[in-house]
């Protein structure tokens, strides 16, 4: 278990608190706001809640973990001998990530069989990148963290690849009102994207305080990809709506 | 109490973490796309998501009580003496198998008198099969484990059997578009049903690790029998609902 100083610490529970809080709110706008979209994006705002819902709950859990893992007492941090569970994060993005790439694919509104098939492309990828980085994650030397960092790395440039080509391709379809804001989701899904491979690899780039840097780094990149991409949707879903003549 | 090693404990306490998360997303999605769906489909919705529900609380119990039953300390796992509740499994089937099949009859929108034939003949051995394996699971000996085995699949053959040819012979009414998914649901039906008398079969098997095989095959079967299926049911209703003119 790697020791922390009180203020390593504090800033990593405090910041899983706040991400917690972020994803139970970002969930609860979602889910209360399915009335003021058009009936045909409301499986995509359904879906972008859902992540942010099983983000909450793993967050949560990420926090009680992380503070039994640990004795904060007169300020000195010791480790408790409890395990900081490192899976959750990995259960979560299993079920999160191929979530998120559904949800934008519904909220493109393509033909079925097409919506299916991206669906499952992506989705396969997405968990493929997961289960591929897990055990570097998780193991001590750098170098097999890195070796895993690498092949994880193949599904994932397939995925922004495949995600930015596929969005260029499809946005002289929509409407003009949703043309800029789906350019911005394109941009916010490669830059928060790019943030978990570059988090991953603290640890190998000798960065200080590592551990605390990788699960703030991921926190932040968790709160873009899923709470701030998910505005982006519920905004596209809602200029669509309007360009079809929807009213709330 | 059976001894696990840290490897073992870690995968079965993350993958009973895993099924909570996905059975309470599942269940969300279900009861938020009710409005997606015809009326004479909802009551066919609210039942699924009560499945996945029940077995989301059944999970929470579960992931608690193997918690208690177990100390992790600096990676080591020892057995507390505080029992790990089996019976959550088996009450949780008691509820949600009934419904299960309760679900997919509605689906298929029979006439009155024939649901209500149907839901209390398979229903009633649903809990019939239940009640008859939970003395075997709790029995220390093979021999009384297979005993009580073969008894449960008597009531386990009849229902599948049931389901399949009920299903075969229902199809012609059902429309063209959703045909194809109710030749789907019913093979998962065949597939997921049939993990779990082999995965009761795992210690009689002499399988390595089997304690910890039979937690996650349980989990495996549970996820594809509720979350999984009830996806199915999900789209053979939204097809139903379109072919009958629906408009959500």
């Amino acid at each position: 278990m790697d020791l922390l100083t009180f203020g390593e610490f504090s800033i990593v529970y405090n910041s899983f608190s706040f991400t917690f809080a972020t994803m139970m709110a970002a969930t609860l706008f979602f889910w209360l706001n399915l009335g003021s979209v058009a009936a045909a994006y409301r499986p995509a705002l359904v879906v972008t809640g859902l992540v942010t819902f099983i983000a909450a709950y793993h967050y949560l859990q990420i926090l009680i973990s992380f503070g039994n893992a640990y004795d904060v007492t007169n300020g000195v941090v010791t480790a408790t001998g409890k395990e900081f569970n490192v899976a959750y994060r990995y259960v979560d993005w299993l079920l999160t990530v191929p979530l998120l790439l559904i949800e934008l694919i519904l909220v493109m509104k393509l033909t079925q069989s097409e919506t299916v098939k991206k669906a499952t492309l992506l989705g396969g990828a997405a968990a493929l990148m997961i289960i591929l980085g897990y055990p570097g994650e998780i193991a001590g030397d750098m170098g097999t963290r890195q070796f895993w960092w690498a092949l994880s790395m193949i599904p994932f440039l397939y995925i922004v690849f495949s995600l930015v080509v596929g969005l260029k391709s499809s946005i002289t379809e929509q409407p003009d009102s949703a043309k800029g804001l789906i350019k911005i989701a394109s941009l916010v899904v490669i830059i928060s994207w790019s943030f978990y491979p570059i988090v991953y690899l603290f640890p190998n780039l000798g960065i200080e305080s590592a551990y605390a840097a990788v699960e703030i780094g991921y926190s932040v990149a968790d709160i873009i990809a899923k709470a701030g991409f998910g505005v982006l949707i519920y905004m596209i879903a809602r200029r669509k709506s309007e360009a079809e003549g929807f009213k709330a």
